[in-house]
This record gives structure tokens, sequence and C-alpha cells, in this order.
């Protein structure tokens, strides 16, 4: 079941994150930090919609989605990440499909999704294709020399 | 002369902001709420650089930069406003030879400038080209549709 994640989730999202496996500590940090964020502003204070899809009390994954500020209608797909246990079972293609109907019902036309160009991201990219994403642009070094930023778009 | 911008330079950066031209309510909107932020958490708490020329007490132009979550040594260039009696002065000039500089110090290897491919664009987008940034990546319909993002690079 997916569901709106609320503040005991966030323990399970941390530890996803981190043994995601493809995340910088960094990376790690900014979920933590977007995740505080939400806690103390809200969803509508934050920007940042958290969901989850849970099996029981058990997170098996979470996406992260807001609108981009000075667009009307194009909301970023920030964060999508599964517990490496529940891998091959449909949670990311779910969590993907469930943050593109919530953003139809807020009147959004278009979901971003930005990722890096780098070899471990290859299934991530495959992913996207896979659910009708197109890579329409990407920059040559973006996160650091010899890894692409690579930005993906659906059209809802 | 080019300098940090203070908080005595606040109300002429807004007043900028309005009378420049080409930015839509909401944009200058936003442009407020991250001055409020550089001046309730300063440059290093809120990520945003201002600086401003001056002719004497008369602010002529601002630009706004800042480096680019998760990557290392990407920069964006939030901002950049001439006032309409300074226009065709060098004042853009100066503003953005001064923030590639600034960049440059702070070890950064990338200036990103994010603008609108509208028709009311073309001197914005004229001025990074002469420049010597290269548009290299555009999305359709972003802003809204009809209104394209064009993304401007400069490697440093």
């Amino acid at each position: 079941m997916i569901l709106t994640a609320t503040e005991e989730d966030g323990a399970q999202i941390q530890d996803i994150t981190a043994r995601a496996g493809v995340f910088s500590a960094e990376e790690i940090q900014c979920v933590r930090e977007i995740w505080d964020e939400v806690i103390a502003s809200g969803v509508e204070g934050s920007g940042y919609q958290f969901i989850v899809q849970k099996k029981d009390a058990q997170v098996l994954g979470f996406a992260c989605y807001g609108p981009r500020d000075l667009t009307s209608g194009v909301f970023d797909l920030y964060w999508i990440a599964v517990s490496p246990e529940a891998r091959r079972g449909g949670v990311g293609r779910a969590l993907l499909t469930e943050s593109e109907n919530a953003v139809r019902r807020k009147g959004g036309r278009m979901l971003i999704a930005e990722t890096s160009g780098a070899p471990n991201y290859a299934p991530t990219r495959q992913f996207y294709l896979n659910m009708g994403y197109t890579q329409e642009a990407a920059i040559k070094d973006f996160y650091s020399i010899g890894d692409d930023l690579a930005i993906f778009i659906k059209r809802l």
C-alpha cells in the first residue's frame, strides 16, 4: 500500500537511502535534511511530498516529489529508492506511478527526474525509460568531472 | 564599484527587479524571499550571494549566485538585473564577470544560467552568448506552455 509518509517512517526512509548503494554521503545527508524540513514545516511549507510503499509497518521504498518554483505545472521527482530486499517486486514502478498520479491530481503536467549519467546509474536510467520518460537534456561533468547530469522528463 | 550587497541595498535590489520589465510577480516575490533568507541566515547559511554594482549610494544592478547542491564545483547564477537607467553601460557585463571570478575563487568550475526561451528574453540570451556561455540544454514548455527553459553554461 502506498501512503503519505508519516513521522514514524523517517528512520526507515533514512535507512533505505543509506543502503540503496548508489547515494553519496552528501546525498544521504540531503534526504535527511529535506525530511527534517517536512517534519518541521509540513508538505506545503517545505514543498516536499514523501510517499512510502509499506508492507505492514515495514517501508519497502519511498519517493519524494514537489513543485518546481517559478513554473506552472512542473514537478520534480527528487528521490526514489527501494529497499534492497524489495527490489524487482514492482515497488519502484508503483511509487513512480503514484507520484505521477498525485502530480496529475495537483494539476501538474510534467515530472522531471534528474539523475546521473554514470555507469552505476544505468539501471536507474533504464527504469525511467521503461516508465515512459525521455532523456531531454544532459549536462556534461555536472555532478563532478566524468559524472554527467541526465534530465528525464515525462509529460503527463 | 562591485561589492557584496548589504542590508541597506535590499530596497534598491527589489526596486530594480520590479522595474526590469521581464520578471513576473512570482519571480519578483522570489527575489524578495531569497533576499530575506540571506538577511536572516547569511550567505553561507542561505547559499545565496548577492553582489551589487554601485555608483555612490545608488545600486545600478545586482547579481545573485550560489553553489548547486550535490555537485562539486557547479554554481548557479540565480538572478542578474540592471536598472533601466543604467542599461548599455556595461553593468551587466561587469556583474557577470565578477560573479565568474568569485566562483573561480571558491574553486568553482562551472556557472549555470537558466533563462527563458521566450521572445522577450532574446536580449538576455544574446548577453549570455556574448559573455562566452553556450546553450547546452533546453526543456520545452518548462515555465509554462510555450515558454521553454534554456540552460546556458560557462565552464570556468
